[in-house]
């Protein structure tokens, strides 16, 4: 199979760790005699500095014509305490994800044994939880317009808007997720308030139908936050929109202990970017001290769902484990022993899966 | 001094965890000599089902004569299982808030050793804990407008909108809260996308330098519902606006193990409410097991918030933490031992003011 891939390193620690993933996917092109194109662009802090644009429109050319965006971290400090910074990395992002129609973020969350002990949760409640997150991604209060301030400047205003079609796409996706899984489908929201809510449930409700074999569960947002620290073994596929999605899916990737550990996919309706959930560690880029297993998983995701390869991302996968069982890991994960450089244990996961 | 008390038992085991509560502000103005007047009112679902009305005017009128609201709790299945039914439990909730201008909802955050397993944290992270949420509460998407769909139905919309002043008045009561505690205050924002947020930051920035004794951060609400799960012991007083502090002061309640026992106040410009922080819990209503210590509690912050009468605020609070070390409990809380009733637990409470 040709892929074509866009290579989307971004800040901080994202150079380092995105060149371990590229290793891993040059490594299985290798093996499965996939042939592999792939070109690297500027976005984020980066971007600024040398275009003046978190997100070029080189960049975006490049993304429109590839068949995935393998993307590592965005964010500097330089920008991150100066909130009112004209151009900020955040604007990249967001421009990325609305004009390659991102819609759905996915990050699967899952736990790792030998992490189990850096959960803030105890083990009970962690061990073996597995469900995913599906945020919209390209809607709500993060795109609706009007957005501003008034004349006096004091009196400021969002807009959170949703359209039937928005809200199907992402629902039922969440039902195609849930049919392969344990066929549990959590849609979250605030529909004892918000009228963009009861536009969610209703349309969740009608699509809920044509899903007979999948449960479905729905859950105002404030109880979403209490349940995932509370029971988040009761999930399976949790769906809600884009502002109640950045809440919940970090307060779901914090519960494992393993932060470092979880890719992300945002499928889109031009390309789909995979990147880990990590965000760009300043202080350690450069140090070769990242850890680049998100980031390696976040490939495994690229095959399994831009490219439909289940072997290669199962592969990947594999690799990951048997780096953490042979304590080939980075010094945030290592148990007492010896911790391995970022680029050593990408050099060990690429020559696993040769 | 005298004391002149609007109670609203309100839905499930409102009325019977009240009960306790009003037996111990009894005992308290017996013991201090205050002259106590108060009055019940409906409201929820039974005010629905009694007047078709979740918050009838004539509960309303009580309030506005009264120094203090002392409030059960709302909700019921009938409505729960039924988002769309036209008059809804939640309606009186929202419309007392507005009404009353009840504009700050303040949860202190509390541990307590004997209840410290059940927290879903390690017992590290939570141990010693003791923060203070304030959410803004009549402002935001909950009461912006526009809300509402367009004339195909296809698309909903709600607005957040909040001016410099309702953002002053709260911000400034942080600072207050903040002077007589850790003189630390975290603002929780969105600020990096949100147009109201940018103005919340930039009114905190100008407050902040009012109260230079105080210590203040800056998070994005996402950070913030990590952190309130990785290091909880990070906050003092918390501060944020109505919908981020639906979230994440349910997310922040359920880190202690201890929900059943969390009391609330609304300040409002026309009075102000206490009330628990735990639901209508309809399965326990009428079985006299209910734990009653959130609402008596409650009733401790009546006196200090409403009242300024700090010892008999300690006092209730004393009494509470011996019926614990007496095991004098409700079954949710009890320990290899009888479990007592719910009015039981109150009379022990009020005999020990007394
Ligand atoms: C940086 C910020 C705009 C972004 C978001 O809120 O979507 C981030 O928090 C994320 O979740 O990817
Ligand atoms: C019932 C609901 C409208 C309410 C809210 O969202 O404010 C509740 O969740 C609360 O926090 O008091």
């Amino acid at each position: 199979m040709k892929l074509n891939i866009a290579v989307l390193p971004g800040d901080g620690i994202g150079p380092e760790i995105v060149e371990q993933g590229m290793k891993a996917v040059k490594a299985i092109c290798e093996k499965y005699g996939h042939e592999l194109s792939y070109k690297h662009a500027l976005v984020g802090a980066v971007a600024i500095d040398e275009t003046g644009n978190p997100y070029p429109d080189e960049t975006h050319e490049l993304c429109m014509q590839s068949d995935a965006v393998y993307f590592g971290a965005i964010g500097s400090p330089k920008y991150d305490n100066n909130p009112s910074a004209k151009v900020r990395p955040e604007q990249g992002l967001l421009g990325m994800r609305k004009k390659l129609g991102l819609f759905a973020n996915i990050r699967p969350v899952t736990t790792f044994p030998s992490l189990l002990h850096k959960s803030p949760l105890r083990a009970e409640l962690i061990e073996g939880a597995d469900f995913m997150c599906i945020r919209e991604l390209t809607g709500g209060m993060y795109f609706g317009r009007p957005q501003g301030r008034s004349e006096d400047g004091n009196t400021a205003y969002d807009t959170c808007v949703y359209t039937r079609e928005e809200i199907e796409r992402i629902v039922r996706l969440a039902y195609q997720y849930a049919q392969k899984r344990r066929k549990k489908v959590t849609v979250v929201d605030k529909a004892n308030v918000l009228a963009t809510s009861r536009l969610w449930r209703q349309v969740a409700q009608e699509i809920e139908k044509e899903y007979p074999d999948v449960e479905t569960e729905y859950m105002f947002v404030d109880n979403a936050a209490m349940r995932l620290v509370q029971w988040p073994k009761s999930f399976d596929v949790m769906v809600t929109e884009n502002m109640f999605g950045d809440i919940l899916t970090d307060e779901a990737s914090v519960i494992t202990g393993s932060l470092g550990m979880l890719p992300s996919a945002s499928i889109g309706v031009h390309t789909s970017v995979f990147e880990p959930i990590h965000g760009s560690y300043p202080q350690a880029a450069g140090k070769n001290i990242a850890n680049p297993l998100a980031t390696i998983l976040s490939a495994a995701l690229m095959f399994e769902y831009a490219f439909n390869l289940m072997e290669e991302g199962a592969l990947i996968r594999e690799a990951v484990t048997a780096s953490m069982d042979a304590n080939v890991v980075t010094e945030d994960i290592a148990e007492n022993g010896k911790a391995y450089k970022t680029s050593e244990v990408g050099d060990w996961i690429a020559d696993y899966i040769a």
